[in-house]
């Protein structure tokens, strides 16, 4: 990325507000929440092609989770990219590629 | 990041495992909001600094709402930096830095 | 019902255990959608048809769901049925009967 | 109860539209997951005291999680009353009355 990354855009939005002061971690995480839960709600009653024929809310929900999580991140002063690779890491071992291809085993795979 | 990105990670663990065929965008939503409950979970009875003692498992949460995030994003091909820098635009006109200073009229916040 | 009703048997439930203490309204709506998450999983990557296949675990985790609602309506003095038949009012006219039988009207109903 | 149970109203109102043929139980799952944030949306931000100064959107949205659980509760032939106490049983088990006074014991109990 060449232009100023995300995380710094988001942390200048809610500066520039004064907001960081109502940002305490609970209700950060609630917020993930209710963001995620706006986002299924393009889902309820459809199937995955009906709902992917609105692109524009379904782009508008996802980030507002991911700008929820990306504020918690920032709060907790963990780094995305090596949170992720470590979870990665740990679903590796808990699902390895030899033992994984097949779908009665890993249908129904779910993270810890 | 001079590493190998972190979508570019997410998508090399779900096509090892060749789970893509699994992935329809509504259960990824689905999986979403399980995993910011999960997050969430941490937060139960209570309060921001109590759940910021166990820093493992909040990692560990976050990321995982953080993965399936990502993998709906390439699913719907949107890149993570475009949508939150368009929704932070739009947010920006919702709450305009001027007038969202006030504590009662910002506590309150909620994006669309 | 010539038993004790669900109410009573859920407060004596809590009250027996001294935790009604812990039960502040914000904790116990966080409660309610976790358990709603938790009966949610049964369906990830799934179809209605396969999530019945577990009807024992369906069973309990609606039941989580029904048992933290009561307790949250019973914080709040509200009486279930009331509220029920309240809220049945004010959707039957969002949703009068003799319009609302066109499945592209009625398939995305939601209540507010 | 005297009059008609709620039970009974919940179904007369969606057989009434015919909308019981949308109401496949995936869907109604994520129905009540997306109430329940509804209901937990008037907590973001607030403290239970600053949240209960709503009390009419707190009684509406309650009322939407329990009118889909129901719902859910009929499609699965499940009773209520019977699961609700079933559930109590089960959860006692795991937390006995004579063990479960002590705040360091109980504050984070969860039914699984």
């Amino acid at each position: 990325m060449t232009d100023q990354d995300s995380m710094a855009k988001i942390n200048q939005f809610r500066d520039e507000r004064h907001w960081r002061q109502f940002h305490n971690e609970k209700d950060l995480a609630i917020s993930i929440s209710l963001e995620a839960s706006e986002l299924l709600e393009l889902f309820q009653w459809k199937t995955s092609a009906e709902a992917k024929q609105k692109p524009e809310r379904l782009k508008e929900e996802l980030a507002d989770v991911l700008i929820y999580a990306y504020m918690l991140a920032d709060n907790l002063d963990l780094d995305i990219d090596e949170i992720i690779a470590a979870k990665l890491a740990k679903n590796a071992k808990k699902y390895p590629v030899a033992t994984s291809h097949d779908l009665k085993e890993t249908k129904h795979h779910s993270f810890d």
